[in-house]
């Protein structure tokens, strides 16, 4: 037990030889052009990128086992690189080392109808996932609004977004992984069974260990059949409160929507200007429902008897799926929308995610701390899972609106511990988050030490992640 | 690293050194008698009864903090007991020390209807946990057919039962432990928002760990609303083949029956013995469906659809609750159906998981070699999962009969491994199925080895089970 985590950049001396010894295996894959290493660093938000020293292309899992092998040997540090759509710097290179892009293993193995299930190389990106199951009447559920997500990053990361209420999050929908460990060893971590009792359940300790376990190669995941209707409808209320409350109402009646989201009233206003629609200004849920035509209109209506009950003003309905299309799209453009309605601002994007009981309260004292703090932040949720985002917006050459921003951050999760939540619903932890998780998990933090020493002593898997050096 | 498993019994001394330890601060919870060590060993099975060599009922967590220490003092096993009703020798104590029965831990903390979540302590039982539920138009849905096991014990060995198909197994349904770990701190391990992506997922390490890595002390589980109407169908089908098939079709059609339950056509000839059903001899199917009263319907008749594609043969249909549950009732008693139909036999039940395609491959194969072997062994499954139970009736005083049985167990988990399962659905690991969990695990093995020992280098938590000494 005597290996520290090391908290220096990884000297030159041990990059050279390891990329020495990478070039002669893979002469044509291996990439030290700053520009390249500065794509595979964190870019999404206003944690400093920190690229790494090179970027390797593995091909199959046999090249990652051979990059691990030369990353123990001379102690380089690994960092997967899916789509690079993460939130929270996970990508960075703090102390120097090689990014594995996986964008070359991008194969679907297999698509399984009558299982309900299709495997995947770790680099296939969830559009192309998506546009292989097209004609298959199944379809892959776990969507966090990023096409060129990966899903061995979507699993990395424990990603979700609109459908979890009904279909879970990746937690709910990987059945197995592969991966490559830090002693190069390649794990199956479960079978294809849908369920089963067999010792430890290493699927799930890989889903959302953000790269810092194992490097993932390749996923089963479980689809769903096509539902053979979908209505969507678009509700107004006097506050996101009665919102809220509708959501629990509806959700307690045993109603299964696949997707609601709220958003607050100022989002809407941005999605109205950014993408052509139309909706009242208010705080709204976009709600979906899916089943046989006369299931999805039965849940719509007891829908609407809840949402009476929690002061519904505004309704329209969308029942063919070109104008659900165009309301998913300007949903999922939120943060776009920003980019268009405040063109000069930097948007942030953060999540905290509390029990639905505690969510109103939650997103209220949000709207409370970004008022008193003079900042423009909207507000979008998957409220069905008592998930949110808030969105500052912001001028980032400002030091003070930069301040109450990271005040502002630190108030949101604070408020979502105090009720019971927790500091990243889906965005994960990566560098932005750590302190966040110590606070969150207390004791839990020295067990997640004790299982990264356990499987990685050389720190070589994306240190500076999840946990401290 | 020096610490090696221990793989011989504890010293009388250590033993004695701990109990007067315990004594002082437990003076009238510390039982030493034969008798009641004995009722706290393996009972249910085969599997040689070992028992502890004391007992020690703790009525809070900080009383399990002391016993805890108390057993990293002088490095005395410790095995924690709930309902004392699993099947694969998990309860047992091989190197002898403590077992830790979580009986006098029986509060239901809260039942929180707004966020369908409830906390419970370790050792409430399924059936004083649902009494409790009775009047609050909320569930439980797992259901693994004993009201005598505790929810911590469920847990713990990651159990599920008939409603999983729709509802999920004790993964799905636990969102957090509290747990005290082998150097007695105190973990809670996730917070009660419904989904999180912070930090690595220690709940559901927990979960199906079988007191090895930790002792469940609490828990916060899922609740779901109680249906407003259910159906239940009773299917006859002319072989299992053509129900398995049925099954898929239904559940790629986007139906999602409840329960889905498989009774081979001996089976069925023991149920109706034993409850005084008279359900038709032949390979039958339970199924219930939840949802409005027209829901239930129309996933029913969906359901008929499918089933008569595959040969449906016999019908009945039970819509009151009195009748539903009578054949539930009669399906939850198939073990004991076999104890009345073969009196003076022992029964054994044994279980793997298959995808769903295999099914009534794994099956077929399983009655071939049933007959092969010359044994009785009637099957009973949650189909709509891939998970069947093989129950051999059998002489156990006949070394023949004992050996042929140990063939099978070997056969079955074969087979399911060929085909893409796991050697255990629900059952766990225990002591019974470590060889074949080796076998399936391969190299994840050696990775469920550096966690036990990363989270109990001493090895005092449940030794002997789920991985070796």
């Amino acid at each position: 037990m005597s290996q520290q985590p090391p908290d220096h950049r990884v000297s030159h001396n041990a990059v050279a030889d390891a990329l020495r010894a990478l070039h002669k295996i893979f002469p044509d894959r291996v990439e030290t052009d700053p520009a390249v290493c500065a794509t595979h660093a964190n870019t999404r938000t206003w944690i400093a990128a920190e690229p790494p020293d090179a970027v390797v292309q593995p091909q199959c899992t046999d090249d990652v086992v051979q990059i691990v092998r030369m990353a123990e040997k001379f102690k380089v540090p690994l960092i997967a690189f899916g789509g690079g759509t993460s939130l929270e710097g996970h990508v960075n290179a703090p102390l120097g080392g090689l990014s594995i892009d996986f964008s070359r293993m991008n194969r679907i193995v297999e698509i399984n109808s009558r299982d309900l299930t299709a495997r995947v190389e770790a680099g296939v990106t969830l559009a192309e996932f998506n546009a292989a199951l097209q004609d298959c009447d199944v379809f892959f559920s776990v969507d966090p609004g990023a096409g060129t997500a990966t899903l061995g990053g979507m699993a990395a990361t424990r990603a979700s977004g609109t459908n979890t209420v009904r279909y879970g999050t990746m937690r709910d929908n990987v059945m197995s992984l592969q991966a490559v460990m830090a002693d190069s060893s390649v794990v199956e971590t479960a079978t294809a069974a849908r369920k089963s009792s067999a010792g430890y359940d290493l699927t799930h300790l890989l889903v959302g260990s953000e790269g810092t376990l194992g490097l993932i190669t390749a996923l089963t995941v479980r689809l769903h059949p096509v539902p053979p209707a979908s209505v969507v409808l678009v509700c107004g209320f006097p506050t996101v409160h009665d919102a809220c409350e509708a959501v629990i109402d509806v959700l307690q009646s045993g109603v299964r929507p696949a997707r609601i989201e709220l958003l607050d009233a100022k989002m809407v206003g941005a999605v109205n200007l950014h993408s052509g629609t139309s909706v009242v200004e208010v705080p709204t849920l976009f709600v979906e429902f899916h089943g046989t035509s006369a299931e999805a209109d039965a849940q719509k209506n007891r829908f609407l008897i809840a949402a009476e009950k929690h002061g519904l003003q505004e309704t329209s309905e969308a029942s063919e799926p070109a104008r659900q299309n165009t309301l998913w799209q300007a949903r999922h453009a939120a943060f776009d929308a920003l980019k268009t309605a405040w063109p000069d601002k930097t948007v942030l994007a953060t999540d905290v995610c509390v029990p639905l009981s505690q969510l109103s309260k939650c997103i209220e004292q949000a709207q409370r701390d970004i008022d008193r703090l003079g900042l423009t932040a909207p507000i979008v949720g998957h409220v069905g899972d008592g998930n949110f985002h808030v969105l500052p917006v912001f001028e980032i050459s400002d030091a003070d609106q930069r301040a109450a921003v990271d005040a502002l951050l630190t108030c949101l999760v604070e408020t979502a511990l105090d009720l019971g939540g927790t500091c990243s619903g889906e965005h994960g932890i990566g560098q932005g988050k750590i302190a966040f998780l110590e606070r969150e998990a207390g004791a839990g933090i020295a067990v997640m030490g004790k299982i990264k020493h356990a499987l990685d002593p050389l720190y070589i898997l994306n240190p500076g992640k999840v946990i401290r050096f």
